[in-house]
């Protein structure tokens, strides 16, 4: 592939590629550059390191699931209908990931582990999507919240068996939907007026 | 050691020592019989497999950490410092045990997580721990439950991201108190009348 045709986003599908087949051990950046047909320097020249290269991959898939959650902000319903879709949405979305491919789930979670900054700017962005809803129940006099920051954060943390992937091995549970409701009737009488 | 001296505890005590110095993927029951200068039909007696003695250490080992816990019903005070004293206690005596050996931590961690009836019965062992305190919340009028047993199982799933040993590389996080202030604050709030 000539230089001039490289962009980001096509050196961040070959990586892709590239950390799929060998793994995230064995994946290096001459590698990378082999499957692009290009110098390895040329792909320094668009990320400076390995890791810059990793982190670009992993937040990439991050925002795969972050991005299909802004959908519920369309939805015409209450503050408290709202957070729930929110919620069930972000478990759908993960849940989905590992059945369809659980190795490649691993491989992308590894990827994302790696960089303590990859993994807290995604949980600011998801925590960053709850503040509104929380605001807009306050607003609607729906919540008696009065810090709204705090309240998404806690939500966020008393959901992570269902959301966060170090209990990925626990969604294959025939009563998963059962304890999330179990969960989510104590925070939402947790917020409501 | 003859025979006769030989009870379950003793047997379970070297099945430690030997699991800490070889590891649980390398130690098998010819490693115990050889420590305790016996022969491996002799463990076996006690034990009716391999999987059986590895059970044994592993529900002692969460003995170690529900045993401790009772202690909380003989404060005197309301249902509330109750649930969080026995919520503060179980997460002080496992991140102590992370704190004071990540290795051990880990290989009793792996014992446990290779029998689902281990860690069921040690979960419901613990469930059944907070379903009095709710229950006497509601005596008390302090709590609006109407269902002792699903709020019990609600709370100590909430509150996965403070004990569950799959989180436990984050109880190192400087702001992890506060963060369990804040999942506290969310789930009381739940439950109060």
């Amino acid at each position: 592939m000539a230089d001039h045709y490289l962009t980001k986003e096509s050196i961040l599908d070959t990586a892709e590629q590239v950390l799929r087949r060998f793994g995230p051990e064995k994946t290096s950046v001459v590698d990378v550059a082999r499957a692009l047909n290009v110098s390895h320097g040329t792909i320094y020249r668009h990320f400076p390191s390995k890791a810059s290269l990793r982190e670009a991959v992993a937040e990439r898939w991050l925002h795969t699931i972050s991005l299909p959650l802004e959908v519920v902000f369309k939805q015409d319903c209450s503050a408290s209908e709202r957070l729930r879709l929110w919620l069930k949405t972000l478990i759908h979305i993960k849940h989905t990931l590992v059945q369809e491919d659980p190795e490649l789930f691993t491989m992308y979670t590894t990827l994302v582990e790696e960089s303590v900054d990859v993994v807290n700017a995604h949980i600011g962005e998801l925590i960053g999507q709850i503040i509104p809803i929380i605001e807009e129940g306050i607003t609607n006099q729906e919540f008696k919240s009065t810090d709204p920051a705090a309240t998404a954060s806690g939500i966020f943390m008393a959901t992570a068996r269902f959301h966060h992937p170090a209990h990925a091995k626990e969604w294959t549970s025939p009563t998963i939907n059962q304890e999330f409701n179990i969960v989510w009737n104590l925070i939402h009488s947790g917020i409501v007026k």
